[in-house]
């Protein structure tokens, strides 16, 4: 598989996210992967992922930066979303929130065996805190993100 | 330039942040960048690296997955340190940490034009918090990273 070939591959795992067909995962993911070092099964992959949909139901994958070879993808993923539910820990306000998600996959066999992912925890502290203290006080942040 | 070519001009400049050659980060960085979304000069820029060298004398650049298309860089940074000072307003406490950056580039004319990064701050507070514990407590934590 070309570079081309695996780029296109990883923008319609995206769309399959962002469409919701969480079961053509098959597709996409191996029966088995590692993610952030931990070995997990594509259904608790999948789980993982429709955990994130139900708490935030606007949830959108938008490849900001997009770059493959041909084994792996590295993307930069910005989210612009309002959580409704709990999410990695946070407790959402109903605002809006808008941060980034900087990913690696290695793929095998045009599906992907292991992932790298890191998200952008402080903007997101940030923001439920300017807005929290907006609600608090009445008084708009000087605080932009 | 080719996507072989950005890889390589890449890596020297890794070299160039592990050998301490800070001053040749003028083949390497426009003259102005955008950092994190901050614009900067490449002294401010060079100030920063310099200041986690102070901070941390056995830092090394060490990229564990590397992919570049013709004018952008992706690379999962791992660094094993053993920070002597502060840093990313953490306080060491003279143990060995290992965590990740995930940082993509954007080049232009071969040197570096924008920089985005997330940094694994989760993975150095547990690592803290767990040779902190173990320091207080005599016991040696079940945590591993």
């Amino acid at each position: 598989m070309t570079s081309a070939d695996l780029e296109t591959r990883y923008r319609s795992y995206l769309d399959t996210l962002n469409e919701r067909r969480l079961d053509d995962l098959v597709h996409y993911v191996q029966d088995e992967l590692s993610y952030n070092g931990e070995t997990m099964t594509r259904r608790q992959y999948q789980d993982l992922i429709a955990a994130d949909i139900t708490a935030i139901p606007d949830l959108i994958f938008d490849a900001e930066i997009l770059i493959a070879s041909v084994d792996h993808v590295a993307c930069r993923l910005v989210f612009n979303c309002t959580p409704q539910h709990e999410f990695l820990g946070f407790s959402p306000n109903g605002e809006r929130l808008c941060f980034a998600e900087h990913v690696f996959y290695r793929f095998r066999d045009g599906r992907i065996a292991a992932v790298w992912s890191l998200i952008d925890r402080p903007a997101i502290e940030a923001q439920l805190r300017a807005s929290n203290k907006m609600a608090s006080t009445g008084v708009a942040s000087k605080e932009s993100i």
